[in-house]
């Protein structure tokens, strides 16, 4: 069946695929000090425009959220993150696991404002029990958000500037960043990510790869001894070639741009879709992941003939849905949504 | 240069990149739902003739190391394991990271023997401050062992029997497993490692695949929510497909046999060459790992012409050097050892 | 100056302090095993009315509440707590550091509503995602709360039958037990929590003891080998003597009750007069602790004269205080606070 | 029956008593804020010549340990021990629990010597697979050690050394650190300490006080926001007077040197009974911890008529015992000693 369930129903961009295939049987040392690795850090440097950067990668959304922040954040600090942050609902706890608390800040779609952020800081930095309390040692946030939702340029702006006033780091988890700076709400770019965050990731596997995300440390930022970190919490793969060739092969010719810019224009299709059936918004999201508000027995009818996401309960009658594209979605698949709504 | 620097030099098996290739557009459902990584789990509960087996992929050998043993581990216990065991010497303090001591035996050539446990049991259950100390809760084993050494089904047979009399649960890792169960030496199977362990890995990094381990609790006996706990560590992949189909592809028509056999065979041809070189074993390995003894000055001339590992200074004018094969060695790639030996 | 800053402002009450003076000398052995330490366990079984009860002394209450909560969770949760309860707001991450996370619930007055805890719970338990997210696994609430308000003993049955309903362990933090229990608002007894919690706390540090909390598992619940696991954590004394008698001098005679009742018979007298000079509640406390509004200048004069605590704002002109009584104030204490306002 | 089973069998000195006694009504701020935990840490300062010392109070040996290095050591990094330490043997995997390995080098009658330690380290920094593994942060050493034995000033000086040029920290655990100082063997100085040290205890529990083990961090390095790091590991009190008026006292007119030096006659005493009496030393204890060899018959006849602690197994008809003197042991009790040999 047709499936808009998410964004990682299929494996490799094909492009990405052929390449793994071509450099399968090269000898290589492990560990992420290959050739292939060592190109791709090269090219993300280049996207990036920062000579310095430092680029690790790391295998899983959740493994490299709880990995960096843990090496982030100092001993008496916490993360601070919007309550609908993947790190506060969706992880299992991970960010916990490795002993640092989430500190959940109030958020509109899924984004925190800089007014809240400066807001929370100061009544923090105001508190006479704060020597009893989480220190708040960095801001998480997520672009896309878990809504879909985007930053512009002048709100990351804003929450950097503030995070740098109060001595905090600044992550950005980008597992759908591609589908981000690609939309045609965003003004931001891979060089305002390096100079705006201290540290952040391009999401690879729901933008192409099989696996993997690139973590890059802008200015050369990557905390000391960020492998044996990496090791130590069980990231380290000893077949470092099966994420560097992958990501060598998104960072070439700028593939990884190219398909989630037709991501963005297959997401254009379906809204269109969804316009012209008459299906209102549960919330505009300018990315991949479309909310829909369904009636109920409607939702149970097109469930036999579409894969998609329940998300939450609306009203008594009603359902948020969402309908993720993703670089493998079809024309055919979008006519048979068309044909089924 | 030819490569015999370990047994990861290579990605993947042809057969298990062809499956990747010929599933990758197929839509599945995320985190190991898909139907390939059930088929695999299927094909591996038949290898191992247990019906009740459950079976999960993870990543990395380091990774399902430390997430076993943490989900084996009581709060209060910690884990024995020969000195030279992987947990306890190289892999940068994972088990620690979770909470839990490594304990350490006495071992020779990699192995503990069942008299040590015993005795080290015994020992332990007979002191009057062990309120004070950190309790045994599991033994971890390696099969082969860090120095490519096999034990044999009764000396399994012997530890397993010791763990359940002190209980202890018996963890046995796997990373190089086929090239154990098919060398001359082995007597033991993977049914039989079903009915001695609590759990064990069926290492897939450096037997033919990418990535991956398969980890197998025997008659039902997985933790509960073991997932969570996998999800809580980063261990979970989004696309579980990425495993599942590597392990199905490993275990069709007894793939992951037929590669280790092979292998092994190489490993024969390779030792047949040392020996007629005269260079003289450090150690008698009967896995695809050999270990030599080098003359320091030949030594680095050889270096020139091919890839192999230094393992630890053996005299002053000598040093024990390792040579793996692997599944992706070639008749090319030994006439290459031989002329440049 | 004379100090209602808190409830901890003086050391041990009289009598306990001699019956250490009186016990100093005797040789004793270590770590709880002493035959004071036993006596007051069962003092405190026969005051818990609970023969099976176990008990034991722990130093602190962040020390205590993490200690126990790591306990009692399994490794794939979390606790619930209001959103101002201790653990979540005042004890710096310490039940984080343990690697469980602390799940918040929506509160009144530092009060979780039987129905708060119940719509929550039955919306995690039909979540599709829960899989990826942290399970409930106790319900941490204090008695009396944060804000010095109490539980009624049927909110008590409710929230302890939807606990066990749910499969969650209740926890009650007691360290301000005596004072809860001997309010004119309570109709709750020891044996009363006794039946109805999974563990809970005595408090010592406030109700005069110099130091130290009696942890209660009713029934025989205690975790096994939980010295250990206070031991791994830091919370063992080896004059486990220091808490054992104090506490059997807190319930011999039912001191510990006495002195909570005259210490609230003061709280009703410090409450007549800030009736009396028109100062209005920001709360009504029916416990040892009185939150007060006052205008900020006429706050700033008072500081000069009596110690207090500073709450949070209120509004632009006002904040809340807090006036804490306890079994060291004295009838000369309060007719200076009533010069003073 | 009296006993010399340990050096913590009675309460605290009686000067220590009398302190907490006289001032336990005087009202103080909590946390370590009042004026005697402030006049104690000044008075350590100029027992150690140091002027710029930070000084913090803990309420035990395993907690102090644990907190203090998981405070020093950075992510990568483990602890180096004598395999006989206190926190490698007899912690409950405290410093485990804190995610860092404890890494364990020979020694002898608990004593690690400079060159072993240089051994290890250079052996370390030339292993090619170091990122691997736990890099060594900290060396832990006891003074006294285990076994009651004493390093020289000049030993001091050169693990000092050896830490410094290798980029370790010296941490000392002077749990028993008086009768360290005060032994006829020793000829090192708290100022020693304080030179050559990165923390170190001064331990009070073993030493005339009720609970307590005081911190010192020389020179000012303590690391940033401690205490708050003490709090979210279950350590800090809330009336911290408990600790600082202990250790005011203690630090009063020399008081714990004069109890210690006492203990160390007393001990000589206690060694010159044994050597009347020709009872074999197990070992050469100059502290306050005598280590003698009993035939097994009589040491069980002994049992009915003194207290002392079992130490190991010596050979089929011996056992290694342990009889220790503290500031609490009197001329009587040696006289009985002696009597019941």
């Amino acid at each position: 069946m047709v499936s808009f369930e998410n964004d990682y129903v299929a494996g490799a961009h094909p492009q990405v695929l052929r390449r793994l295939l071509e450099t399968n049987l090269e000898p290589m040392t492990g560990y992420g000090t290959d050739p292939y690795t060592e190109s791709a850090r090269e090219k993300i440097r280049r996207a990036c425009a920062d000579p310095a950067a430092e680029v690790e990668f790391l295998t899983g959304g959740t493994q490299v959220n709880a990995i960096v922040l843990s090496a982030l954040l100092r001993d008496w600090e916490g993360v601070l993150s919007p309550a609908t942050g993947h790190i506060a609902a969706h992880e299992a706890g991970a960010v916990e696991y490795s002993g640092h608390k989430v500190l959940t800040l109030p958020q509109e779609q899924g984004k925190v404002s800089p007014e809240t952020l400066r807001r929370w800081l100061e009544e923090f930095e105001g508190d006479e029990n704060r020597e009893h309390m989480v220190w708040p040692g960095a801001l998480y946030i997520s672009y896309p958000t878990e809504y879909g939702t985007l930053y512009s340029l002048e709100e990351l702006w804003s929450l950097s500037r503030i995070c740098r006033e109060h001595g905090l780091r600044l992550y950005l988890d980008g597992a759908r960043l591609g589908y981000g700076l690609m939309s045609w709400e965003s003004d931001v770019t891979l060089p305002d990510l390096s100079k705006l965050c201290d540290a952040f990731t391009i999401g690879g596997t729901k933008v192409g790869a099989l696996c993997g995300e690139a973590l890059v440390f802008p200015g050369g930022g990557r905390p000391a001894h960020f492998m044996n970190s990496v090791k130590k919490r069980g990231g380290l793969l000893a077949k470092g070639r099966l994420l560097g060739v992958q990501f060598d092969a998104l960072f070439t010719d700028a593939l990884y741009f190219q398909l989630s810019a037709e991501t963005i224009e297959k997401t254009q299709a379906m809204r269109e879709i969804f316009r012209r059936k008459g299906i209102p918004f549960f919330l505009d999201s300018p990315t991949n992941q479309q909310f829909l508000l369904l009636e109920n027995g409607y939702m149970e009818e097109l469930k036999k003939k579409v894969r998609f996401c329940f998300w939450e309960k609306a009203d008594e009658g009603h359902s948020a849905v969402r309908f993720a594209c993703s670089w493998s979605t079809t024309e055919e698949d979008l006519k048979t949504l068309e044909a089924a709504l």
